[in-house]
């Protein structure tokens, strides 16, 4: 019964990531196509989750001093281009508003591709004087970026995110925030999704458009690929010089402030997918699952009203403490359902017949191990609350293990070679800092810098590619 | 020092209320006009209350047994056009995307007006046989409608709402589902909000552009014009029709279902501004103000240590049942700080100075009422707990008792008129229901149906305009 339905209709994990991907996002029904192209609807299964995750970060972005605000979704072009970087990185994937019902507008407008212009605008208008910093605001918001090619959560043309904004005094204080929301975006990021991440700093090639410097949080996903999961810029005076954000220091003298952004986005639904998930289907931390426990009642026509009422009583209990879900469908077996709730990922299904009745117990089976226990009834609460905990561990703690057997150290640009072509994952190098090697590995070897060490003590070594020596190590890797 | 700062800075509401609307979205820092024609920025303490109202509402959809989801920005204009009332309501108001990057598109892209058209084109593809309905999903959602005359929260180009979209098997439930919201819209109002509204039916002049029937609630201003706070339509099998949604029956009959679908906006922000603002501003309900409690400590130098301490004392005693924000700004004075809180409607202020530490009380002020009291230290959060609620109901009833004084009937048009000019406010009336009467009364007085009323018992009457006799009881209004 086990290997019907539902599991026989997905490509294999391991023989076919890319379309064991596709099949997930759409068997679990977290997300579908539409008629728009490059767009998703987001699925009330999916959405479920993202709210949970939205819930989280949210939580912790609060935490910490800033507030959430709601800016204009279109920017004049004219302010787009204020910033010369920022257009030319962003005008190639901009969507264009030309006409307000059936008038032509005599100025385009560009549908958000992420919100410094438009911000950077009115932050000038908001700030005057050191009293008024820092501005600490973020934003959730839909996002369009006219992409070529597309897949579900990873990459589409419209997508969801925050978007933080903060506006400084000086350069010490920019620094710090974002540095702080790197370690905010660690901690929602490992605590909640479960996923180990790499944190460091981008290269100038990969840095956002714009930007000072770029920190990152890489993680490592299923199929040995890399997946950005993160940002947070320090945009320096960039931003500040070409929107004009002036205020007057304690000193009565008048400086540019300094700005930083930072965003997470829908993307990390697809990071969840391919860290966690399995031939099976989905794998959900509980933290974030939209359905933490499902109950599937079992019975034959005599024991259906006994166990029926006893399985609602259970979920009465258990949806006070967690998110449940009962499956009372009759259209299906219980088997079939076991397939599908598998594939949804739910960590933790009961199932409750005539026996576990006469035993005054639950049968439960996680997700993430497959094992199968009864609890006593008057223990289920306590037990499942630990039962949860384990598997948010048990994820982080797989997910972890895999990321640091496959961090792999090398000096030979062979193996180098060798390892993106055999095994992927990152490949920790010397880098001597040069545009030339890191653009002519990336066109040998598809490999890029995902981010360059914030380790302190790194010694010496010598760049993977020319042989210079250098101080400096990064990580290399596939990225999505 | 009651009458300095702030509040001369806004128009008096009583002479100028359009302009004293303004004003206070402005100065109580609700939100801001941007370089984006008719975009309005919502800033962070007008997000924080959307927020809640969110929230308020969130829970109640979900109570309901709705999940929300989310739907593409944009809908090809193709499947915009295949209702043709819906499209010839909404045509006028589009933005359209014609430009992806550097290419032009091959075929327009409408920014959302509203989501009817891209959900059906997906509930075509997911509706299949009777086991999948009910569809019952809500979304929260930016949406865009270019129009000429703008007002921040009121009519802005780009507005934040939630739209609800369902499909059911037959014509009963969707019109139960269609009346359960417009009563779950008339809690959250009356309940949260704290304004009272006169719900009822469209007439096919002012119902939604392919609707078969709009159910609306429509609530006084304190200008004594009316402003629509939510629809709720029921759509009959128009949109199924359109947009190809079948089922197949209990019967193995294939069917259309019927669909329903509703919203609600950031409009209701304006509608809270204009329902229980006063001449010193903003008055906000304590269930969804930003902040319900204000703390301001007041101190020489000498006991600014002392007062300081305790003031954080209560502060973190407080937040752990309530919003509550302390202002310790030193560059202003404590009149200052009552002005400004005053004008943001914080429910109640705190004073805690030297003598109120002696006596070991606090002084409160309530924001609805004026009064001052003393609360001893060991009541202060059961005092406040009543206190908010109390200020939550007088908030209701003092606009419940306008709105009752502000209905008045007439049969006679010259009266009528009268009303209108002199008045405002709510009349109820007998119509024909004749559109040219409707037009004829809105061309002399800008007086139109706000709704038809539901009551049972309507008895008989003439019509205002014509005379003839009707049984059709109406609310007239001019509305926002």
């Amino acid at each position: 019964m086990k290997e019907t339905g539902f599991v026989k209709e997905i490509a294999s994990q391991e023989e076919a990531f890319s379309q064991w991907y596709i099949d997930v996002v759409k068997k679990a029904d977290l997300a579908d196509y539409t008629s728009v192209k490059g767009c998703m609807v987001i699925k009330p299964y999916g959405y479920g989750l993202w709210e949970n995750m939205q819930h989280c970060l949210d939580r912790r972005i609060k935490a910490t001093g800033h507030k959430n605000a709601y800016f204009p979704l279109f920017i004049p072009e004219s302010l787009l281009k204020k910033e010369a970087e920022h257009v030319e990185g962003f005008a190639p994937e901009v969507a264009w508003v030309t006409h307000g019902g059936s008038e032509k507008l005599e100025e385009r407008l560009a549908v958000r591709p992420t919100s410094e212009a438009i911000i950077g605008s009115l932050y000038s208008k908001w700030i005057k004087s050191w009293r008024d910093l820092p501005v600490l605001i973020n934003q959730w918001a839909n996002i369009v970026r006219w992409e070529k090619v597309t897949r579900p959560f990873l990459r589409t043309t419209e997508f969801l995110w925050q978007e933080g904004h903060t506006a400084h005094k000086n350069r010490e204080e920019a620094e710090e925030e974002t540095l702080k929301i790197l370690n905010v975006y660690k901690d929602y990021i490992e605590t909640d999704l479960a996923i180990p991440v790499i944190i460091g700093r981008k290269s100038d090639n990969e840095k956002f458009a714009g930007a000072m410097h770029t920190y990152t949080l890489e993680a490592l996903m299923g199929d040995g690929k890399i997946l950005q999961a993160g940002t947070s810029h320090n945009l320096g005076q960039n931003f500040a010089q070409a929107f004009d954000i002036r205020f007057l220091d304690e000193n009565q003298q008048e400086q540019y402030v300094w700005t930083t952004s930072w965003g997470t986005s829908t993307r990390l639904v697809g990071a969840i997918i391919m860290v966690h998930g399995d031939e099976r289907g989905l794998k959900l931390p509980p933290q974030v699952a939209p359905t933490q426990i499902v109950l599937v009642p079992i019975f034959f026509d005599k024991s259906k009203k006994e166990v029926m009422e006893k399985t609602r009583e259970y979920k009465r209990l258990l949806e006070e403490k967690f998110r449940v879900e009962l499956d009372d469908r009759d259209s299906y077996t219980p088997g079939w359902k076991f397939n599908e709730w598998e594939m949804k990922g739910v960590p933790v299904r009961l199932e409750i017949g005539p026996r576990d009745l006469a035993e005054k117990q639950v049968t439960a089976v996680r997700r993430d191990k497959g094992n199968k226990i009864a609890i006593p009834e008057n223990e289920l609460v306590p037990a499942l609350e630990k039962w949860l905990n384990d598997i948010q561990n048990n994820l982080y703690i797989q997910a972890r293990t895999r990321l640091e057997e496959n961090i792999r150290f090398t000096e030979n640009y062979e193996e180098f070679k060798e390892i993106i072509k055999e095994k992927l994952g990152f490949i920790k190098a010397y880098w001597c800092g040069d545009e030339l090697c890191e653009n002519q590995i990336k066109a040998e070897t598809k490999a890029t810098i995902r981010c360059i060490s914030l380790e302190e003590q790194q010694g010496k070594g010598k760049c993977i590619f020319c042989g210079k020596e250098s101080t400096t190590q990064v990580y290399f890797g596939r990225a999505y």
